[in-house]
């Protein structure tokens, strides 16, 4: 089974990489919309605990409406969930037989709830596994210490490949860095540096 | 991480075993009401895929219950939910780090919602894994043929350790055979009998 991973260089992520395996041969996919070249964080991580990794285009019209509802929410959790399906659906569209992410049971955002993985799966003829939504923030955390080094700080230090850094540029270049800080609440970010 | 399974020897959750050993000690726990000796083919099917099992023992009355509510309902849903709950219960008060199942993401009966795995996870600090709750059917077939090696039939002739054996002749005996058939629908099972 080929199975492709969208993947942040983030510990979830990283760990679902660790649970598929066994059971496939695992690519990661690392997503970028062309805003800025974070994308390769996650590329040197995917190196550090030895996967192939690729990188995805994603559409930068999605990542500008997603940047745009953030800003009008006052907090990113539906930005990051639309971009979030939308990654889904441009690695569904690509030759593997199941695509996969590391969203956890606590996730509050992104979710892929069953009607989305179903959805995804008929519609692109693709598995999709979540191999983390059974794990709570415990047992991951027990996990990763186990299995992976890590670096731990703020997020706008933290280099990772995830969405989060292009939102942030674009918001910062539509209405300036003070509607950034407003927007995204600073929070610890993770970034796996390799395996144990 | 000292992890136990509940475990049926059937394909679901001998593949939420293997999905976890990389990650902890496996134990197979095989549950039993006391009722039937059933249990020892789930104890036999751990044997021949590898991990050392367990007897746990159930409550009898919960049984008892479960089975009266399969026949005043006329189908198993309710009373296997029953059942699958106070099983949780029973082992999460032994002294594993984790306790898991092999419930799947399409899966209508059993379920752990995630309210239900934190309400454990809360009283009984321990962990809640289900490994295969981000997993659909199809691929959840494609890694079993993958991995195990397996024995399909109508439910009544495929020699598993499920709550279902038991649950069935304690309706046999108070309602007689026509009852189970009127409750229980016929339908497939399969029994793990190794790895490949």
């Amino acid at each position: 089974m080929d199975i492709g991973v969208l993947y942040s260089g983030g510990k979830d992520s990283t760990l679902a990489a660790l649970f598929l395996e066994r059971f496939g041969t695992v690519t990661l996919l690392c997503c970028t919309f062309g805003v800025t070249d974070d994308y390769r964080h996650a590329e040197d991580a995917a190196l550090e605990v030895g996967f192939p990794a690729r990188r995805v285009d994603l559409d930068p019209d999605v990542a500008r409406e997603a940047a745009e509802q953030i800003v009008e929410d006052g907090f990113p959790r539906n930005g990051i969930q639309t971009v979030h399906e939308h990654a889904l659906e441009r690695a569904a569209e690509l030759e593997y037989d199941a695509i996969a992410d590391g969203t956890r049971r606590d996730d509050r955002v992104p979710t892929v709830p069953r009607s989305l993985a179903q959805s995804i799966e008929d519609r692109y003829d693709v598995a999709h596994l979540a191999p983390l939504a059974g794990f709570g923030r415990s047992a991951i955390d027990e996990l990763v210490a186990k299995l992976l080094t890590t670096e731990t700080g703020p997020s706008p230090e933290i280099q990772k490949g995830d969405y989060e850094a292009e939102l942030r540029a674009l918001i910062a270049e539509a209405h300036g860095s003070e509607m950034v800080e407003q927007s995204f609440p600073e929070h610890t970010q993770s970034r796996v540096t390799g395996r144990r």
